[in-house]
């Protein structure tokens, strides 16, 4: 029977407020300190990413603790990726099969929905305005400063979670041990949200139900559906050369370079230059350390311990994958051995944790470059056929990352492996009519026999 | 013309201590400042590594500077590796061609020499004792404290170099800027210092002309020669596991396992047990970072930058050529753009770098693995053989390394496209004598006509 402890988590936001809830429920009494005010008394920080996309194994994490039902009425499915060209045409490419969909959420809505489902559970407290200022990992003594009142405190939990984020305070806690392993590397692109506001009507000003791409080689812009009728734009931009945050400082400079490369989206866009012009450049940084916990007092989780970039979208999820997997072990966990716990964690999601990071890199690619390229899209759609033809043995990357929860580290190897089998495939094909030419279905046949793995795995999905 | 410049070094090691050379032969006015004392009068820390393997790329700045020579007299050649099985049973590879050794030097003596040629100048001053507290990049202010004085001060060079070791305060500075790249690994292995002394007529116990590894499969000890009869031996080491630092506690413990694994050692180690329980375990860490300048007024030289681990016996060597670079670039720099030099500085080290950090992990698994295996000591056999037959074709990936000024990342990338080809070559080896097999001779001509690249750098070695 394993004791009731006295949980710290440092951060309420996606992560610690879900974590929260799962920890609760088995009896531990749980407190999260957040460095920012309550964000539903608040208005939400301009220029952070405002809104997500959940894929399964976001809404798995939210379902096993009821709270699915409820998001989803706030979520917009995104049935697949909308290619707008510089002429403004569209291409649409569907994420998966008929049905599956990733979602538009808020990302301060569902903080919120965490919140105010935690919050009224007796074993929960939410301590606001809270800013970690020292942090003993061996005797889990945090400092604290509260940022209203400028007073301080010191608690002592028994266990110490750190949900705190890519800049998270108790991981650099842990930077300061013996022999740490430790990564940050940003890309050389920064964001920058924009918006397109509701027609006059209060309806979508473009396709409502998918992801939209604007892609341009090295840049692009996106466009994400909110529940209002908006979409968020994000604009992933060098931050130096000829076309760059750098070069483009005036709004003619803007409205020249938006006419030229983006004109569909110009009209759309009334307050484009004041929001480029306001919100702050934010940067695309990739976390990797080893280890996560130290000495089964404390565990890092989330983004504190593998911030990725966002072109997978798959950061939230995997947070709360990690979350998902937690849980599993606790069922199974009798006793008080924390640290045999935390570091058999640890060793099972930092693979995956490493794959997810490669993989976000490797999309970011595809988004900006790959999908204007018609030989790719063919490519993605003789791989739909292959999926159909062998759905035991064939799950296309992007859904084993995002409609399964096969693990990343599986994803990442299956797909490179897709990858060789593919460049064989598409020597014979020119359209998609030639995926039933006899040598096509015979390299077909000779390649997937010998991937009895992906079998299995693929017999698994969920 | 380039004005002359105020430029303040941290680090009086080997690497800012030859810099200071360089600069000062340029006109500059040079300050080192090292936080430890004067090692001309002290004596040296025990525990750090004291010696160190010296090769071409090393001699190569010493000659420019015209200290060659004089380093020359207490260096002590190593033709090949000697590798003592657990019977105590000797096989000797050679390291390269009849003539090409590396060169086992003392630490302390090669740095005690450099500061003894460049402190005469009246263009360099030695500040020792002197710790680095803050480092303003923007202003290029540090703050020193002197540790005999406990004084501080405050000093403002034109341009700042940071030649200060893994644990550099100045890439500290650097680490937080915006968006910096920095990665610090490390392996699951410490290392200890040993010895074995003269014999009683003050000559070497082993052979004294070689680098000694007792191969373990998944631990090693190494032995290098001195110039006053002895060795110094490094006992690598899992920290965790059946047999590591954490199991070995007691001398009896100690005494079985050397008597067990390196018996011929055992008798030529009298000090074994005290200087094992003395000694402190040392770290293998690999630091990467980018970039490695600030705003044209800092600049990171050395272990600052990329801290190596010691398996090809490169780190040194490695700091030394970003002086002979750095010094190239310096012929033809004429001008004030200290910026464009040090970004040209750093975009052309860094892929050389990162390609000797990895060798360097790899060299690690050869030598306390691979060389205990005939097929491997075949295969390097081989190797030598294909060296000799096409010496503009093939040169083996570790005289590349060690034997010529090639850039690390093109030995790096090359070395993987020797591998592929011995894969070929291996299947149809069984002894050295199959090397003549016309199926051998028809592959190799096959394969190596196809590298025309190879060609190009083969022509170009030194």
């Amino acid at each position: 029977m394993t004791e009731k402890k006295n949980i710290a988590i440092m951060g309420a936001g996606l992560v610690g407020s879900l974590l929260s809830l799962y920890l609760a429920k088995r009896g531990h009494k749980v407190d999260l300190y957040e460095r920012r005010p309550d964000l539903r008394k608040n208005v939400v920080d301009g220029g952070r990413s405002i809104n997500l996309a959940l894929s399964d194994r976001g809404w798995r994490a939210l379902k096993s603790i009821g709270i699915e039902e409820e998001m989803r009425k706030v979520a917009v499915p995104m049935h697949g990726r909308m290619m707008h060209d510089e002429q403004g045409n569209l291409t649409f490419q569907p994420y998966g099969k008929e049905g599956q969909s990733i979602y538009s959420v808020s990302r301060s809505g569902l903080n919120a929905a965490l919140m105010n489902i935690s919050e009224p559970n007796p074993n929960i407290t939410y301590h606001f305005s809270r800013q970690a200022t020292d942090v003993d990992l061996r005797t889990n003594e945090i400092r604290l400063r509260n940022l209203e009142t400028g007073n301080n405190e010191t608690i002592q939990p028994d266990l110490l979670f750190g949900a705190d984020g890519a800049y998270s305070v108790v991981r650099g806690a842990m930077q300061k041990t013996e022999r740490y392993n430790y990564e940050q590397s940003y890309l050389e692109y920064g964001y920058k949200e924009l918006s397109i506001p509701p027609t006059a009507d209060g309806s979508w000003a473009i396709e409502k139900n998918a992801l939209h791409i604007w892609p341009r080689g090295n840049y692009m812009m996106i466009a994400l559906p909110n529940i209002d009728g908006s979409f968020t734009c994000t604009l992933f931009f060098p931050y130096e050369g000829e076309r760059s945050f750098t070069t483009i400082k005036s709004e003619e400079g803007l409205m020249n370079f938006f006419n030229e490369v983006f004109p569909d989206a110009v009209p759309l866009m009334p307050d484009l230059a004041k929001e480029y012009f306001t919100n702050p450049v934010g940067s695309l940084v990739t976390i990797k350390c080893f280890p996560w916990s130290y000495q089964g007092k404390s565990l890092l989780i989330g983004d504190a311990c593998h911030a990725v970039v966002p072109f997978y979208g798959q950061g939230m999820n995997a947070g709360f994958e990690d979350i998902t997997v937690l849980d599993q072990m606790l069922d199974s966990f009798d006793g008080d051995d924390w640290q045999e716990l935390f570091e058999a964690f640890e060793k099972q999601r930092k693979p995956n944790a490493d794959a997810i990071a490669e993989l976000a890199v490797l999309n970011f690619i595809e988004m900006r470059d790959k999908v204007a390229d018609p030989r790719f899209l063919l490519r993605k759609k003789i791989e739909s056929k292959i999926s159909e033809q062998y759905p035991d043995r064939w799950i296309t990357l992007y859904s084993m990352v995002t409609f399964s929860d096969l693990p990343y580290s599986y994803a990442l190897e299956t797909g490179r492996q897709q990858d060789e089998i593919m460049k064989k495939v598409m020597k014979h094909i020119k359209g998609i009519e030639d995926y039933n030419k006899p040598q096509v279905q015979k390299l077909l046949e000779k390649q997937l026999v010998k991937k009895e793995k992906l079998k299995k795995y693929a017999a698994a999905e969920v």
